[in-house]
């Protein structure tokens, strides 16, 4: 695939300045440790940034859409014109994403990757459709390999102008009626967990369209079968959302970026990412585990924790901007919180964690 | 107890308001439950506030200090000077609380409930010192009931004023060396629970340390025994930032105030104030899971769900500081996020909850 070549991410370092921020965590006026995840976070940006005092610069959120053929098999509860219904209400500010990131501080953008509608020009919308909607994956490859790649370098060129803007934050978050379908054949294919052990309701199925979806996808796996080659599993079951996500993912880990993954739809794009590089993991924070059936799965297949329970279920990349305050939490723990020296508190920390006095 | 004279709270309404405000927050542009617990917290602050619109206002963090007599029995492995030691650093903008306050926008106040050292004033110290800690409980009640009751009663006074004040949120924290003690005590006390089965390592002990503070507990309680009244418990095991806090939420209650309760220290004030009057759990939001071992005991006995579970055991109120954003967002997710007739999203929620087309 084109859009994969010069990919060339770097995994995070784990010497000196892991070292060196670890210590200047366990100074902070605290017991060690007792800003639990909150430690872990600040320890995994600075890593990221390379620096022992971390910036969040211009957090930017991506909301990719797309419309997807396998609805046709009755897959998903809700109409399709409800995905550009919801990327016109977004780009107005509407919607959880709308609010959410005027609440939380990300400059919002949609990105049409595939959205069976003609929009009109809008400055919070970027073009970038491949085409009208994937195939319906029962019948046909979701995408051709072109039209994967497309996608993906999509992505990058869209990543590697906001990061030439000075962005060094990027959340990420999806529209498209019918996307747990191909998430969920994802999740299968890149885990080897049976089909129907991934599938969950989505945004609203009763039980038996729980099974007719896992049955739907059942088909659709004896027809094609699996790659050994991630790009053409994401070209077969995936979406143009989703593949586009996954291109723009890499490309933010290979510019060092922190990526801020949402729930479900947007994870399977991480975990394809993931599948194609592995040293993407590094760059990700997972916001939160959805109450999407199978989301715990894709996150515990790459020993992810998320930052937030709270049964959400929305998508758009809410949960990508309900954890940023925290996130932002963590790095101010490690720029701004006084230290055992700076404070007077007359304290220090053995090697077993414990605070003793000086 | 006097303090508990004119003590009127009021449950929440659970008629008309409550299907107005649910009816409202399914009216949004998503599927219906689909964001969570954000949707129960706005719906609990709506009750509270009895309204359809809800604002937070001026939000107040009281960092409630003391020392305790207990730790002669050597239930800390760290210096007690530590308690006014950060509470220096804490008025000073400093500690992990001072920094989340500024970080999330409360307004911090620390009160000297009983800490055995003399502060100079300071504008953000509140001198409601009813003794120089506690009494070691070992020997004797950590309080007399006269003493407990001014603690309480000082706890109301400072959120009267307050709230006269206007504000409508507070945030609770502590800071007192040896209080994980009082909290393990009143948790075995107020749920029944084996001691052995409520104690952990508070901030920092080894096993050996937690067996000893078991044991040093269940002899406390083969001396002292059980009372039927909470505020005699509370009197006996209790501390003064404890008995402070307690009286505190009692009173916020009672002011229809919003109460986020911050760890296990904080969350034995809240379960002492519940055992006094079981109607100020309506007005609770518990802001987090703490590690400490006990925590979600506690949790479970008032059926509380916990917004964040980041693994926090630092106290303070740091967890009530980083779970405000949360909290700000379900009321902006009440008052601004579009509605499915606003955004022009030609969709109706039918009565088992599904999005259907119009």
């Amino acid at each position: 695939m084109n859009s994969l070549n010069n990919l060339n991410i770097q995994p995070i370092e784990n010497g000196e300045l892991r070292k060196l921020l670890q210590h200047n965590i366990d100074q902070k006026t605290k017991p060690v440790g007792s800003l639990g995840f909150l430690e872990e976070l600040a320890l995994q940006i600075g890593l990221i940034q390379e620096t022992t005092k971390p910036e969040l610069k211009s957090p930017v959120m991506l909301t990719v859409a797309s419309d997807h053929g396998i609805t046709e098999e009755g897959v998903s509860p809700v109409p399709t014109r409800i995905t550009w219904q919801q990327v016109s209400n977004f780009i107005n500010g509407g919607g959880g994403i709308g609010l959410f990131c005027k609440q939380y501080g990300f400059d919002l953008y949609v990105v049409d990757a595939g959205v069976d509608h003609d929009f009109e020009a809008h400055p919070r919308l970027i073009d970038k459709k491949v085409r009208k909607a994937t195939r319906n994956f029962l019948k046909e490859p979701a995408m051709t390999i072109d039209e994967c790649d497309e996608a993906i370098r999509n992505g990058r060129d869209i990543m590697a102008l906001f990061a030439e803007k000075g962005s060094n934050v990027v959340g990420f978050g999806e529209m498209g009626i019918g996307n747990s379908s191909p998430a969920t054949a994802l999740l299968s294919v890149f885990t080897g967990l049976p089909v129907e052990e991934c599938t969950g309701p989505g945004c609203g199925l009763d039980q038996k369209g729980v099974q007719h979806k896992a049955s739907v996808l059942r088909q659709a796996f004896e027809k094609h079968g699996v790659s050994d080659k991630p790009e053409q599993n994401l070209a077969t079951y995936g979406g143009l959302e989703i593949a586009t996500m996954a291109g723009a993912m890499l490309e933010a880990a290979q510019r060092r970026m922190l990526i801020v993954v949402d729930g479900f739809i947007t994870t399977s794009a991480f975990l394809a990412a993931y599948e194609i590089c592995p040293a993407v993991r590094d760059y990700a924070v997972f916001s939160h585990c959805s109450k999407e059936y199978g989301h715990v799965k894709m996150l515990d297949h790459m020993n992810g924790r998320a930052v937030l329970n709270l049964d959400l279920r929305l998508g758009e990349g809410t949960g990508s901007a309900l954890a940023y305050p925290i996130i932002q939490g963590s790095v101010a723990m490690l720029n701004d919180m006084t230290s055992f020296g700076e404070a007077k508190v007359y304290n220090v920390v053995d090697e077993t964690g414990n605070i003793v006095s000086k």
